[in-house]
C-alpha cells in the first residue's frame, strides 16, 4: 500500500508504483541506499543524469512513535564519489509516511537553465516551473512557496550552493515553524538535487494519516515504553534537552578531544564560552524559547531559538558540530558570530561541517588568520556569491587543502572530519576511518561509550577495542537510520535493554513480523554490506578506509596521542 | 660505479650510496618507479616528508647514443594520488650520467617556510639557502643561478607554481641554450619539489666524463645503426624536424580527433592556423630558428625558437599538446597568444595541458567565454600570483570541474587528457584509461598506429584491436623510457626491426649484457607491475582504469562515435 514516486526530470514525466520486491522491508536508509546500489552505475558522474536522488522516511515513519520522523536522503555522492545517505530531522518525513510514500526517486536531468518545483500531496504530485525561486536562499525560497501553498506543508529544498553544484551543498527541510533550519548536510546531495534542476519540493499533508499498524494495541504498549525510555534516561531527558548538542562542548574539550585550529590541537581555551550552558543562558536572557523538537513527535527536544541582541530570530540553535565548526577550529569564541553563520549555511544551503572545516584549512593556507571572526563571515559570504574563492571553498576541505598546499586536511573519502579528534576518541576514529559515508560521527558514534560512559565505558585513549566498539555501533546505526528515528534513541538503547526490544516490538506491530533483536542486526549489517559494495564497485578499497597520515604521525595535545589503532584491525570492520 | 645521491631535505644532510641491488640493471622511469614504489607509503601525502622525489637519467644516458639525454622525474603524484614519472628533454640527463650519477633522491622536507637550492658536481654535492630566489619564475631563476654558475651547468627548478604546491606545478629543466623550456610537466612533481622547500638544482657537469662502455666497438656500430633509423624514417627525419610537434594539428584535425572547446567537437574550424605549417611559416618569417634539439646528442631537431612580432626570442616552439589546450580546447587561433601563454606556463612552472584543460573547463563553468584570448591569458596570470581563483585553475581540471558544477571534466585518475579525443582514436584511448599514469598520451602513443600508419595500420574509430595496440606500446614506452631515449625514437623502432635491435645491442655493449629483445619488453612489464602494485596499494581499482561517462555516452563530431572498447577489454591491458 506504500508508494515509490519516481520524477524524471530529463522528461518531467512523474510514475507511481508499487514497492519492488527488492527494496520491501526497507526504508530510510536502507531504502535509499538499495535504491542507490541497485539503480546507479557506481562510475557515473554524480552530477549528472546517471545519479539518483532518493527520499526516504524510516520504517516507523507515519506513527506515534517517539522520535520517527527521520527523513533519509541518498545518492552517489559529488563529495566522496561514494554512496551517500545523510538523514535530517523536519516534517518532511512524517508527512511523506502519511501520504503513503515510501520513497521518491529523482531520475534524469532537466534541460540546462530549467528550474524546477514538484508538488507532493494525497494521489496527486506535479512539476511546475520554479524560475521565481532560481538564486534564492532557502529562507527566500520557503517564503515564497508558503505564500503559495500555506503553512501546513512541508518544504525542502536548496539554497544557492545546491544550485551552483557545490560538493558542500545540501538538502534543506523545514521545521515544524516552517524554517528550512534541518538538513541533509553531508556529501554534497543539494548539489544532486541541484544538478537536475529541482529546486524544492513541496509535501502537503492534506488528506494524509497515520500509516497503518497490524496490530495497533501491541503498538501503543511499545510506543509508550520507548518513550519512557527516552523520558528517563538522562541524556534524552535534561542535557540535550536543555542544552541541545552544544552540551558536548565542555565534555569533548574536558576530554582533549576537541579539535582546534584546524585539528592541532584537543583543547580550546575559551571552549565555555560557545558551549551549551552559554548557549541556554544567552537564550534564556534574550527570552528566546531553548528547548525545542525538530520535527513533530520528538519529545527530546534538544534545539532551541537562537536570537540576536534585538531579541529577533536568527537561528536555531546550532548544533554542536556547527558550534564546533565555526567556533573552535576556527579559533573563533563568538556564540552570536556562529549563529550567523549557522543562518548562512542554513540559507545558502551548506553542510556546516565541511563549510567550517574548509575554512579552517583555509586559515591554515594563510587566507585568513585564525580567530578572524570577520573574515570567515566574508569567506562564507563568498560561497553564498558563488566566487571563484567561494566555489573553492565550497568544493570542501579537501579540495582548498590541495589548492593551498596545505598537509593537515581532515577529510576521509573526502568528506571533512566532524568535532571530534580521531586521537583522542579512538573508536570514533574507528567510524571515520572505516564508514562507508567518508568521515562521520553518525555513523557510529563511540564517543557514547568513550567519552559519555554509556553503553559500557571504554577508554578513548587506547586502541584496544575501539574496532569491535565502532563496529556495533555501525551495525546499529545503519538499522536505526532504516527505522527512520532520531540516532538520539541510541542513548537510552545503549543502557536500557527494554529499549531496544520496545523497537523490534513495534516493528513487529506495524508490519505484523516476528523479528528479533537479532533480525534488527542482521538488517543494519545488511544496509552496510550494500554499500560497501557500491562502494568497492565504485572503487574504494582498504587505502581508503584510512584517516590521513597525520593523525598516525603528529601527537595532539594534551595528551600527546596519535591514532594508533592498526590497520589490520581497521580491516575487520566489515567481517560480520 | 654509477652512485645514487640522497638528499634529506629535514636535517639538510647528503650521503652518497651505491646502486643497492633492487635497483640495479634500472634507470629512468624503471628507476624512478622503483624508488617510489620500495621507499614511498602509497598512502602518505604527497607534499609531506614522506614522499620522495627521484631523478634519474636513462640507461643508455650519457653515451653517444642519439636521443639519450632524457631524465625521469618520480614521486607520488599530488594530482593522481598514484605513481608518477615524468620525463623530460634539456641537459640535466646527460649531465648527471656524465657524473657518474644514476639517481638523485630528494627526501623529508625542509623546516618551513625555508627554500634551499643544491650543487651537484663531480664529487662535490651541496645544499645552500636559496631565499634570493622566493617567488621567481623559472625564467629569473635561471638567470641568477647562470650569474652564479656560469653557463655550463644544467639548471633544474620550480616556478611560483610548484613554490604554491599547486597540483599542476612542473619542474623545468633547461635546454641547450639555457633556458628552462623543457619540463617534466605531468602530476604535480613541481608541488612535490616545492613541499621540500627545494627550488632548484645546480648539475655541473665539469670534469664529468661518458658513461664507461663495456664494449665500445659493438656500442658505436650499434649507435650508428640506430642514428641511420632516425635518420631515414620519416616522421623523425622530416614531419617532426620542419614542423615540430605542431605538425600533428592538420593530422588530427582531418582525422575529426582534435578536442575542440572542452572536448565537445573533433574538429576545429580554424585548426590551419596554429599548425605546424603556420608555426614553420612565421618563424621563417621573422627570421627565427626553425629546427633545434632540445638536448644534446639530439638528430631529431622537433624545437624551434618562437620569436614575436619584433623578432625577440618570445618561447620554444610550443608543443602540439600545448598549443592543442590553449589553441582549439579553448577556441583559440593566435599562435603568438599561444606562445604567450607556453612562455607563461615554462615560467611560472606549469603543466600546459592539465592547465589548459584546467581554462577550457573554467569556460565551460561560464567563467570566461570560449575563444577570449586575453580572458585565456588574464586567467593564466591569476595562477602566477596565486590568486584563490589561480589556485583552484593550478589544482587541475578535475577541482575545477568539481568547483564549477561541469559534468564534461576529461580526466583519468584526476589528471587531464592530452590532445587526442579517445572517442576519434580509440587506441590512445585504452591508454589514457589504463596507463598507472592517469590520461597521458606518452604513456603508449596508440595515435602512431591509428592515424599515422606507423607500425601497422589500426581503424581508429573502431574498438576491435585497440587494448592489444596499447598495451603493446605501454610495455615498449616503459622500456624506452628505462632507457632515457626520447619517446620519438617509437616511430623508426614500430616500423624498423633493426632499431630495436640496435637499442638491445647498445645495452648489451654498454653493460656487458646478452639481452635480447624479449627481454626488452620484460623490462617494460616489470617496470608497469611495479608502478600497478603501488597503484593498487594506494587505493586504486579497476574502477579507476575507465575514461569518464561522458566518453562513453555523447558522440563526438564529425564521426558522432563513442568509446566504445568494453570494460572487460580494459581490464585485460597488465595481464602479461
Amino acid at each position: 500500500m506504500f508508494k515509490i514516486i519516481r520524477v524524471n526530470m530529463s522528461d518531467l514525466s512523474i510514475k507511481t508504483e508499487d514497492i519492488p520486491e527488492a527494496y520491501q522491508g526497507l526504508g530510510g536508509r536502507g531504502l535509499t541506499s538499495a535504491v542507490v546500489a541497485n539503480e546507479v552505475d557506481p562510475t557515473c558522474s554524480p552530477i549528472g543524469p546517471n545519479n539518483k536522488l532518493v527520499f526516504a522516511p524510516g520504517l516507523l515513519g507515519g506513527t506515534n512513535c517517539a522520535n520517527s520522523g527521520r527523513i533519509s536522503v541518498g545518492a552517489k555522492s559529488p563529495l566522496t564519489g561514494g554512496i551517500k545517505e545523510s538523514n535530517s530531522g523536519g516534517q518532511a518525513g512524517g508527512y511523506l509516511s502519511r501520504l503513503g510514500i515510501a520513497a521518491i526517486i529523482i531520475e534524469g536531468m532537466a534541460e540546462e537553465g530549467k528550474l524546477y518545483k514538484l508538488y507532493v500531496g494525497k494521489d496527486k504530485q506535479e512539476l511546475s516551473a520554479a524560475d521565481d525561486l532560481k538564486g534564492l536562499g532557502n529562507y527566500a525560497t520557503v517564503d515564497k512557496l508558503k505564500r503559495a501553498f500555506g503553512d501546513k506543508a512541508g518544504f525542502v529544498s536548496i539554497g544557492q550552493a545546491g544550485e551552483m553544484k557545490l560538493p558542500a551543498a545540501s538538502v534543506a527541510f523545514t521545521d515544524r515553524e516552517v524554517r528550512p533550519t534541518r538538513h541533509a548536510g553531508r556529501g554534497g546531495l543539494g548539489a544532486v538535487m541541484g544538478s537536475k534542476g529541482l529546486k524544492a519540493i513541496v509535501i502537503d499533508p492534506a488528506e494524509g494519516e497515520l500509516a497503518p499498524l497490524v496490530d495497533k494495541e501491541a503498538f501503543k504498549a511499545a510506543a509508550k515504553r520507548f518513550a519512557k525510555a527516552l523520558q528517563d534516561h538522562p541524556v534524552t531527558s535534561q542535557g540535550l534537552t536543555n542544552y541541545g548538542t552544544d552540551i558536548l562542548i565542555n565534555i569533548i574539550n574536558e576530554a582533549g578531544a576537541l579539535p582546534t585550529r584546524n585539528f592541532s590541537s584537543g583543547r580550546f581555551e575559551t571552549a565555555d564560552k560557545v558551549g551549551g550552558e552559554s548557549l541556554n543562558k544567552i537564550t534564556v536572557e534574550r527570552k528566546g524559547n531553548p528547548t525545542r523538537g525538530c520535527m513533530s513527535g520528538c519529545i527530546i527536544r534538544c534545539s532551541g531559538d537562537y536570537l540576536d541582541k534585538n531579541g529577533d530570530f536568527l537561528s536555531k540553535w546550532p548544533e554542536y558540530e556547527t558550534v564546533w565548526a565555526w567556533g573552535p577550529n576556527c579559533e573563533i569564541d563568538d556564540l552570536d558570530a556562529i549563529a550567523r553563520m549557522d543562518r548562512a549555511c542554513d540559507d545558502f544551503g551548506l553542510d556546516t561541517i565541511e563549510t567550517g572545516n574548509a575554512i579552517a584549512v583555509a586559515m591554515e593556507g594563510g587566507v585568513k588568520p585564525f580567530g578572524d571572526v570577520a573574515g570567515a563571515e566574508e569567506l562564507l559570504a563568498e560561497i553564498g556569491k558563488g566566487s571563484p574563492l567561494g566555489r573553492l571553498l565550497g568544493s570542501g576541505a579537501g579540495a582548498v587543502g590541495k589548492a593551498f598546499g596545505v598537509r593537515r586536511v581532515p577529510v576521509v573519502k573526502n568528506q571533512a572530519l566532524p568535532a571530534y579528534d580521531p586521537r583522542a576518541v579512538k573508536g570514533v576514529g574507528v567510524t571515520y576511518a572505516t564508514s562507508t559515508m567518508g568521515a562521520d560521527h553518525t555513523a557510529g558514534y563511540a564517543v557514547a561509550t568513550n567519552i559519555m560512559n554509556v553503553g559500557g565505558s571504554l577508554d578513548p585513549l587506547k586502541p584496544e577495542g575501539q574496532v569491535e566498539l565502532s563496529k556495533g555501533l555501525q551495525v546499529a546505526t545503519a538499522a536505526i537510520d532504516t527505522a527512520g528515528l532520531c540516532l538520539f534513541v541510541a542513548f537510552p538503547v545503549m543502557d536500557m535493554p527494554d529499549a531496544l526490544i520496545a523497537i523490534v516490538d513495534m516493528l513487529n506491530a506495524k508490519y505484523g513480523l516476528s523479528m528479533t533483536a537479532d533480525d534488527v542486526t542482521a538488517l543494519g549489517q545488511k544496509v552496510l554490506q550494500i554499500e560497501r559494495d557500491f562502494n568497492a564497485r565504485a572503487g574504494f578499497t582498504a587505502a581508503d578506509d584510512r584517516l590521513p597520515e597525520f593523525f598516525c604521525q603528529e601527537k595532539l595535545p594534551p595528551h600527546d596521542v596519535v591514532f594508533d589503532v592498526p590497520d589490520e584491525e581497521l580491516d575487520t570492520v566489515f567481517k560480520f
